[in-house]
């Protein structure tokens, strides 16, 4: 098959359907449609890559080559579940689904894991984003392969529960990192100084682990058990104790981890 | 005082005093001499920047314009007890130390605190990070601004209270977040693949807090208290009940976050 005449289906159009939509499109693929519950969401990315588009799930072209499901992971089964018969590859991007999810009803399935945050409004480039391709055979494994190799230079192959580790190790890299930029803008304010004065340390804290192991990059009180400096800092949090909570626990496990 | 004309001392070799003394020597600043307890240390940054080195604390040149303490913080009240008369201007490099450590001994002092994070390898460039600045009166702030409007495009004026709540804020975004990508880098090898598979995703999670407030980059399965996801993740963290605890407190926080 010839992957650039491939004709795809998107189901879905939050923030990663609506990134990858962007990028397949860049690529020279054709999306013939795309399925969201929610019209808005579903006539806006569909306008944006000239695409049709539909809310009934009845209504989704039987004929297309690929699917892609980009939807939440709670709402792929009942999607599956109300998906009429199609002949063409099915597959979902999510990290902690199983490919088992699709046995039984179709024929040619996988998974093709984006490695990446997403947000609607903030463009990604899919070219050094690393792929993660799964599927029940090796010829749709290779067609995935041919279309994950298309949009980035990155591609692997990798189980359910290889992918599952890669999930979850992206929620604490990711998710959970940001979480503490939330914190540390709370706490940044306090000090009358905006955000922005924290973006050169939180680029090169990033930057750091490029070229050294993050266990060798590990800076601060904790690392040093500097007990004085985090008796203060702690101190300073009384009253907001899930900071508090946060702060002991994290500084404990730098220290345990750096006592190995 | 002609700035660039300044007699340094330095007081420290470690990871700080090592990159602000090459970054002081690159824009034309003269390091006459540099202290450490530690020998190697001393004598290794003094040869790279063509100083002279002591780890007598007594032989600590007396006629020095400026003295910069970058040793550890808890290190410090004792070099300042042990140290001859000086002259000239004092400072400290630390986030958490009081102006005050410096009262009753000296007459020109003050507070030099670049937020950032450094390690002795890894050079950075000084230009683009805030310098916070505190002196006891306004001729020695404003020679403490001259120097660091040399090194850095950010120079700010910051009180003890305003710099320790800074420095807290950068253990969340800098020391903590580096723990986090530790974590991920032991779960991202339980599935197989090398750290490198996540450093877009880190990358791009530093990004785009540059455009978007931490509150609205968050994503993941905490901000949709996405139940099934956070149980399966739990279930493979069992086991390692420091990941768990992290886990379950982090993604609680988010959750939290998100409602108000």
């Amino acid at each position: 098959m010839q992957t650039k005449t491939t004709n795809i289906v998107l189901i879905g159009a939050g923030n990663l359907a609506t990134q990858l939509a962007h990028w397949l499109v860049r690529k020279g693929f054709c999306i013939s449609q795309v399925y969201s519950r929610t019209e808005i969401s579903a006539k806006t990315l569909a306008e944006n890559i000239n695409a049709n588009y539909t809310i009934s799930i009845n209504e989704i072209n039987k004929n297309a080559d690929l699917y892609i499901c980009a939807s939440k992971d709670d709402a792929l089964p009942e999607i599956l579940n109300q998906l009429p018969e199609i002949k063409g590859t099915i597959v979902h991007t999510a990290g902690s689904v199983d490919i088992s999810v699709f046995e039984g009803k179709f024929n040619k399935y996988g998974v093709f894991y984006p490695l990446q945050t997403f947000s609607k409004t903030k463009e990604v480039a899919f070219s050094t984003i690393p792929i993660f391709v799964e599927a029940n055979d090796s010829e749709t494994l290779q067609f995935l392969k041919n279309i994950a190799s298309y949009i980035s230079e990155k591609v692997y192959e990798a189980n359910s529960h290889q992918r599952k580790m890669l999930h979850l190790s992206a929620v604490f890299a990711c998710n959970f990192v940001n979480h503490l930029y939330a914190q540390a803008n709370d706490i940044v304010k306090e000090s009358g100084f905006d955000f922005d004065v924290l973006l050169p340390l939180i680029d090169e804290t990033a930057q750091k682990v490029h070229s050294l192991n993050p266990i060798d990059a590990q800076t601060g009180p904790a690392v040093r058990f500097d007990e004085t400096v985090m008796q203060k800092h702690l101190s300073l949090l009384q009253g907001d104790s899930t900071k508090e909570q946060i702060y002991k626990l994290i500084s404990k496990s730098i220290y345990q981890k750096a006592k190995k």
